[in-house]
């Protein structure tokens, strides 16, 4: 039997996603996770409020590191440069969680309540970022704008480290926003070889990263 | 009696805002909506699968409109001018809407289902935007990102036209890029008048948009 409470929890967390891969969310109950981890389900609602908040276990930790980081970045710096410097300082609780939040992907892929669940949890991470950048002078819709712009550049290098996990995440996270920055330009790299804009050189020439 | 199926679907639309609005939207049934427009729950559920449907009807031809506007936009435009030009393509289903759109924000606004609801919309509404730009040579990743960027520019635009109904949709959404892209530099405008970098010149200098 597992002697404290934090190992009980990722022992849970673990016996879970090991089981709804296997099983299938649906069918896998609460009980047989407790079971699976060699304690009782009110043990398993005692660390987790139903079945499918043991996935999302680390939001609210995450949550805070990031917010803080907003906060803590230096005042001379503009929104998005803001959310790049702070991404960059959570960016190792990433790496720590990849080995399990890599396969938590493909489950919450795999189920719609789970992928409503996991959407309601980038909302309200939005919203505290968006809080956050209110701390830093801007207006309510000009940080909501910019928290969305930016969270959805992370999603973009963190789902690219995902698929290319040789290259530094951090190297993603500049690239992410240096693509979101290019998509305001004409001459982005072109998937299929399609020139679509001939008369800017850079079209359809830059190597896809 | 109305006497055809479209002007019965609008009234039934405009019955139940108004009775979501006037009692809540949890304590109104599909019947009393039905009743209140003079048609049976049976006609109700022929127009509509739910209650919560009722809300959003009109998405599926917004959604069919953006993206034939995507795919029409001209060849040279880049990812980000492609969607703004979409987007002034189809204002006009904005405007016209506008009178049930506004006081239905607030009802959904108030109700944890209807913003579920209307978050799945987003995300499909996202998803369709994004394989539009596929189609138009971008990688499915450059795709997702630009979709989304877009799309939250589209409704920080929307959000502010709500606000400030005097300017014209079309000025909102130029307004909302061009935000959209002052996120990237440090000399954005500061609200509370909070100098943020005195050493950039622009910085807290600039009018409010």
């Amino acid at each position: 039997m597992p002697r404290n409470k934090e190992e009980i929890r990722k022992r849970l967390q673990w016996a879970a996603l090991e089981l709804f891969r296997e099983r299938g969310y649906e069918e896998t109950t609460a009980a047989e996770i407790a079971a699976n981890t060699g304690v009782t389900e009110r043990t398993f609602f005692r660390h987790f409020p139903d079945k499918r908040e043991v996935l999302f276990d680390g939001e609210a930790a995450f949550c805070q590191a990031l917010t803080a980081a907003v906060r803590d970045a230096p005042e001379a710096l503009g929104p998005l440069d803001t959310l790049f410097v702070a991404f960059n300082s959570v960016k190792q609780m990433f790496v720590e969680n990849r080995p399990f939040t890599e396969p938590r992907q493909q489950v919450i892929a795999s189920n719609p309540a789970l992928q409503e669940r996991a959407a309601a949890k980038t909302r309200s991470l939005i919203a505290a970022v968006a809080s956050a950048l209110c701390e830093r002078g801007l207006t309510p819709p000009q940080a909501s704008l910019a928290a969305q712009l930016g969270m959805a550049t992370l999603s973009h290098g963190v789902a690219a480290w995902f698929n290319h996990g040789s290259v530094d995440l951090g190297e993603h996270i500049a690239r992410a926003f240096q693509e979101a920055r290019n998509l305001s330009s004409s001459s982005i790299p072109l998937a299929k070889g399609k020139p679509k804009n001939p008369r800017h050189p850079g079209a359809g020439g830059r190597a896809k990263i």
